[in-house]
């Protein structure tokens, strides 16, 4: 067996822990007799293993006890539609900044309910800053951004101030990468294929008064309430994806040791990808320094067909899905919490070589 | 490791066969060095086990071109509204049977939309049996079954001829279990998590004339649209799911032989139990004989002391999950596909036992 360094934007990398724990476990649960997709969901077994996921989150994370933790399908995109379904309420308006693909999504999802106060947008420059210069309205029901943007590489630094205003994040491609003040935050969101589990599960953190009546229209299965009043139990949850997602919540609490390790030892990841570029003749960052990603690395050599054969000759060398996304072209480095430092270290010599052979 | 006979409801048994290949190929899915997992869903990899798993649906169940299979999220209670937001048109009117909990949920979410036509029900019998006098409407969009119920232990044996109105039915819990006639329906969905698959998967096979445009305040990703215009990938697919499901299909294929032998098994199972029951003195089957299901098989002893001592020696003796649904009480076996005919003599011996030992 030789495993790649795979640095793909989701799903990506699990950490080899999970996977061999996972592989270990799969005809034989502990001691149960059967695999965890075996399972019914309303085990004993299967309750005391999305307990422990849920209980582990909240340790990681310091989720307050006035949000509750709720395990469902259908990733970022159904989000983008419960959201508002939710928590448009008063002024059936959402105030949104434009960071790119996934944050646009949202704005033309929500728009099918309500009205989209566009605050800032950074579509002019190929989205590679994070707008800083906006002033938030009072008139509207929540405030919503894509914190981390998996396309672009860039991440909010600094969370905009909304006050009294629920602050809405989609925070799939940077969740658990480092600590987070839960309490800035209305709910957070985040599909769990990139940093937490198997795609197939969507995470969403919501403090509780956020969880209110909705109209009858609303489907059912598209009402929080439905999922808070039932424990994530309402119909069959992910189960399998929920045993995994504990696995990695396990790994980050006693392998790692928490997200302030987490956090250090991404930066320092991130750090020697970014240090290799800012110095490097032929590959150069598409985004602006001070909004760079942790977790998500585009870089170009301004030249699509020296990129295409770094992809190739990249890809041979067990560095693998390094294409970067068509909107900004060259490459993209995704580099979650399971890509190891090791990973990154031969992702910068292969580059340094590749540099070389090219100048 | 000692495997338990699980009769659970679903999620339930998968094939060890299964079980086997997807921990071996855990850490390196045949020398990718991947997890499928860890796979891009844009991935060749990726695109090529999910289009295994379409062409094997297709082949098994005899799929006609002119029907899409679609492989979503969130379980049949998603479906519960999906359905009439997609398929109600002229009459904004659904004809219904009621044949026990899971048609009673989507005629519920239905109602949400339009006007529900009940042309039966069988819930003055708890359900035992499946209504076979009616008449069906012709002002209606479609017509809606549940063809086995998992929790009454009922199956249809003749479909409900509904001429030119598309026959819309869930198939949760007997997909895969025999040969259907996929040219009589307008759309089959089952849950994966009983047959064919782990939770967190729903198969969706729909005749291509009635994914039609939809309102635009139909959630993006309730609309089959999406899904069907996009290879079930507008978004990231249950990658993990679907590749499970594909190692069960090809069991299906390659090692079972098809749909004619899993019937023939199926029954061969069915029959060892029902025939049991039928000269039991303790045990009573509750479903009238001519609609019992070849999955589900609930019976009691009309004593709850017993029914519990019977289920708590079961356990004990390997063969697990045999309480039934509050609503039947008792107990229910539920035999989907992956539970061998051992499980079932295993199930009958011990019975036998227990009747000698609480005459």
């Amino acid at each position: 067996m030789s495993r790649v360094y795979n640095f793909s934007a989701g799903p990506s990398m699990l950490p080899e822990w999970v996977l061999k724990i996972a592989a270990d476990e799969m005809l034989d649960f502990r001691g149960s007799g059967q695999s965890v997709m075996e399972m019914s969901h309303r085990s004993k077994d299967f309750q005391a293993i999305i307990d422990d996921c849920e209980a582990r989150i909240r340790r990681l994370l310091k989720v307050p006890e006035n949000y509750k933790v709720l395990f469902l399908q259908g990733g970022a995109s159904t989000q983008f539609a419960m959201i508002p379904l939710n928590l448009m309420g008063e002024y059936k308006k959402v105030g949104l900044i434009n960071t790119g693909a996934w944050s646009k999504k949202a704005m033309q999802e929500l728009k099918k309910y309500g009205e989209c106060a566009l605050v800032a947008t950074s579509e002019d420059k190929t989205y590679t800053y994070i707008p800083k210069e906006y002033e938030i309205p009072t008139d509207i029901d929540y405030f919503y951004i894509c914190e981390n943007n998996t396309i672009y590489g860039t991440k909010y630094k600094t969370l905009p101030d909304t006050k009294d205003i629920p602050l809405v994040a989609d925070l799939s491609s940077c969740i658990m990468s480092e600590p987070v003040d839960v309490t800035k935050y209305g709910m957070i969101f985040a599909g769990a294929q990139k940093n937490i589990g198997p795609a197939g599960l969507t995470v969403v953190i919501i403090r509780e008064d956020l969880i209110k009546e909705v109209d009858n229209k609303v489907p059912t299965m598209l009402n929080y309430n439905t999922h808070a009043n039932n424990g994530s139990m309402y119909n069959t949850p992910p189960t399998y994806a929920i045993y995994v997602c504990d696995l990695v919540m396990t790994w980050l609490e006693d392998v790692v040791g928490g997200l302030e390790n987490m956090k250090a030892i991404n930066e320092k990841k991130a750090k020697l990808l970014y240090d290799f570029l800012d110095q490097s003749k032929l590959f150069k960052g598409t985004v602006v320094k001070e909004d760079r990603s942790l977790m998500n690395v585009p870089f170009v050599t301004g030249d699509p067909v020296l990129d295409a054969k770094f992809v190739k000759e990249a890809t041979e060398a067990g560095l693998v899905n390094l294409k970067g996304h068509r909107s900004v072209g060259g490459m993209r480095a995704s580099i979650y919490n399971a890509m190891p430092y090791e990973g990154v270290e031969k992702l910068v010599e292969f580059m340094t070589q590749f540099e070389k052979e090219n100048a």
